[in-house]
């Protein structure tokens, strides 16, 4: 009676390790092993384990994640790739452009005049994002910037802007969605430009998409309904806007928020987000892989200072990502 | 061989039976059966089936209800109620009332001149709301309404006001709910205000309510991050508002829509879900059930000559509803 029991163990052993594979595959498979993968994965363990003294109910998952830098490459910012293309395809039509000189420095790649227009301000160039994004229905914004991500593409990587997202962020995403973790981006960049492909891209629905909106007015025509974009800008999601804007779209503080290194723009979202009294945890993205990726810091370096005083998790593209594209 | 098969068949049939009415039990049980309820279960069953050709994925699967009397009951108008308490409590700190009519008015319940300055555009009322809504942090706002729901009784039906919602519109929504969709609220009240109870109440999340809102602002102060409301309005989340208020915050049109007749407020939101390419259903709730409720109509009555035109549901509650509150 020795021998089938011995073998009846193996096998039921067997089976306990092919099941407890199958049962827990690592939900983060792009990332290395390390202390940034550590933290995540003890944060959502942790909060999601009813036993725990740090448990998070389902309904005050929260989590908000920059995008620009943050969940797809930045390197060129790809709204001002679309506003540019559109100013020189809108051009013919605008004969008044020929007068203005920012309108001019864009047909001209004139790079000195931009910068110097943004420095002090961006008064011509909010005048373009109008010109571009605003005096149309939200259906055909919708259509242009749907036609762009079909046509363009990306000057490095040479394939659609779609593709450009961050492998592991996306693994990210998907973790904390399994986690019951309801997962929103809040970006600097133009609501309806990223609520075109957020879901494509992402999985993450318009409704979860925060970012910076200008006033808007329902309009009937000739029996159709529609809403009409206006050139008055409500909230510009960035810096200090970002916790306002998470406050007229979620409602609450969330307990989770990532956000990356270049101009600050996330350092507002990161402590809005540790001001939780609920447990929390914040990412900052820093771009050290000049071979796979880029390479940029952040003059003041304002973003690693408050990350190195505040606890927050640096996330080293070069060091903790395994695989930065899906194309590579 | 006869005798056990028969019985089999008896068994199979009964368990059959039972399995069926386990199965699927009436989502709507306090709805009276009729042509309301009819088109409602009809248009999710078959907007939910996969064979169907009028099939919605669940994607965009988007419902909207407005709030004040149609998921709950607004006689009186309860945000209405906790701004006269507000006022009342606030009297003794603002000296600087006493010579302002609009706010003796209220401490008087003077109805005259409320009417009067409601009627020619509610410059005082806003003044009103402005100082009870704003001023302070986000925070603090929350507790006070919190504190209302706690303490304040419906003059009538002797409840907390978070008592008063519909059963049979919170039966919808859970309906709704199991089925996929994503529910909204789309109120003309404040945003804050709702979004304080409306977990509680309806299970819909702070993320999932839309409503008028003012500007807010980032604020760190003594090491707390706050919001601070400022009194500047952003969006009145009403008639042609609720289009833009649903384009701010879910970026889609719904397939489902729900408001009541009374000032002609749900007009555009029903308009706007109606417009949409997809497959979609609008109910305009009628308070005509003054035994359980009240009555009360609309001056010009646009709202029902908008649904008759329209082919939307009325909603009857005198007809339709088999129980309109849990505390009947």
């Amino acid at each position: 009676m020795k021998k089938p029991n011995l073998i009846l163990t193996f096998i039921f052993v067997y089976q306990g390790i092919v099941f407890s594979q199958f049962n827990t595959p690592d939900p983060l498979p792009s990332w290395n092993e390390g202390k940034t993968k550590s933290a995540i994965t003890e944060f959502v363990t942790s909060v999601t384990d009813k036993s725990s003294p740090v448990y998070i109910k389902p309904y005050d998952r929260i989590a908000t994640f920059d995008n620009d830098g943050t969940l797809w490459c930045e390197q060129p910012t790809i709204q001002v790739v679309y506003t540019i293309m559109r100013v020189k395809e809108m051009y013919p039509d605008h004969p008044e452009w020929k007068n203005e000189r920012i309108f001019q420095a864009l047909m001209e790649n004139d790079k000195e005049y931009i910068e110097e227009d943004y420095a002090s301000g961006g008064k011509g160039l909010m005048q373009v994002l109008e010109a571009v994004n605003t005096g149309m229905t939200e259906e055909a914004f919708h259509n242009e910037v749907l036609n762009f991500f079909k046509t363009a593409e990306h000057p490095k990587y040479k394939v659609s802007y779609t593709k450009v997202y961050y492998v592991p962020m996306l693994e990210l995403i998907n973790y904390l969605k399994d986690n019951e973790f309801k997962v929103f981006i809040c970006s600097g960049g133009g609501l309806d430009f990223m609520r075109a492909v957020s879901n494509e891209i992402y999985g993450i629905p318009t409704q979860n998409v925060i970012g910076s909106f200008a006033k808007a007015e329902y309009e009937i025509t000739n029996g159709s309904s529609e809403i009409l974009k206006l050139p008055e800008l409500i909230l510009i999601n960035d810096k200090t806007g970002k916790p306002v804007g998470i406050d007229y779209f979620i409602g609450r503080k969330p307990v989770f928020s990532a956000g990356n290194v270049r101009t600050g723009g996330d350092i507002a979202m990161n402590t809005y987000c540790q001001s939780n009294k609920l447990p929390s945890i914040q990412l900052m993205v820093n771009h050290d892989d000049p071979v796979r990726e880029s390479e940029y810091g952040e003059k003041g370096n304002e973003s690693l200072d408050a990350a190195a005083k505040n606890n927050w998790n640096v996330v080293s593209i070069k060091n903790d990502w395994k695989k930065v594209f899906e194309f590579e």
